[in-house]
């Protein structure tokens, strides 16, 4: 079981690390809510953040029960049988309660994480959060204690009688590409494209 | 009010083409969930499906309150400032109970729309379902009635004090991309690729 269980704890940080939107569940007045927000891991720590007035942040800090849930789609799976057709898949769910960080110290190294998520390198090139930016913020924290991974991989599966059919089956693999950059249109003349951000766009073309 | 509602109605129904997977949030014995599923809109109807054995078919079929919310992410959006860094996204959010399919006709339309929404002509190439395989599937309809969009778009909103940083800010767009096709290892010899899974892959390069 520890070896089982420390297993899927890799597999569920690595799905974290590559995913950028969770959808984070919660139950407002009966009523059960998925709301997209960008989520980042610091060890055994995942850190959602957003508006102190909006519903998700006030419903979580009071305690309310939560599920944190990623997924990554990894290929489309066609298989000779109608039934059969499928995607391939990483996901990660994690249960708990949310804890709404209040130490300044954890604010910034929570931001600092969002920020290298999006783009590495990225956090020592833009200006730092101000006290007053850090304060207007509200940063939930989830530990990852209760996890599992959910993954689908590898060709279809029909069933035997169906092999022999005249139909292509098989795998068509799908990943988040990045374009080409664009400037702001209220970009400074003469700035060059950032080395992080050129770094990041050419590792997904 | 209702020109607005149906503007919104048209942006939903956009974005639930345009996505495969959704997340479903309900509510098991006090404990939000938020479970990725394949989702399929006909008309003003939003499908998903699974095995009948499954949590989540079993607790919203009872009727529970749901939530089904499908988000596509369309950019980093890359800001002067650390605390405005932020995504380009779509996100569509159905509130409301599901129905369980009974009859064999809206199950099988259901069935050609989840192939259909995988890669459009897939439908005519593969295998129909059996009598016994519709039996065997559970398909869930939720109603869009109540349902709601956000978007994001655009460049980054920096601060104003901030504009004359020396910082490249911009978006760096995102798409979902395909990769070549890989046959079935177990594929007999001879079949070449499917007309439409030849043309879905070519328009997502």
């Amino acid at each position: 079981m520890p070896a089982r269980a420390r297993y899927e704890r890799e597999i569920v940080e690595a799905i974290l690390d590559e995913a950028l939107v969770a959808h984070l569940a919660f139950t407002h007045d009966g009523q059960p809510y998925a709301i997209p927000t960008l989520q980042a891991r610091v060890g055994d720590t995942v850190y959602v953040h957003g508006s102190a007035a909006s519903r998700m942040i006030r419903t979580l800090a009071a305690g309310a029960p939560a599920c944190l849930t990623v997924t990554l789609l990894d290929g489309l799976v066609l298989a000779r049988s109608a039934a059969h057709q499928s995607v391939n898949y990483r996901s990660a769910m994690i249960l708990g309660s949310a804890r709404l960080l209040e130490a300044e110290s954890e604010k910034l190294l929570a931001l600092e994480r969002f920020t290298e998520r999006l783009v590495p390198g990225r956090w020592a090139e833009v200006r730092p959060p101000t006290a007053k930016e850090l304060k207007g913020v509200s940063v939930l924290a989830m530990s990852l204690q209760e996890c599992s991974a959910k993954v689908r991989s590898g060709p279809p599966l029909d069933d035997p009688p169906d092999m022999p059919l005249e139909v292509w089956a098989g795998v068509v693999p799908l990943r988040l590409a990045a374009g080409t950059p664009r400037p702001d249109p209220q970009l400074r003349e003469g700035i060059a494209l950032s080395p992080a951000v050129r770094r990041w766009a050419r590792e997904r073309p």
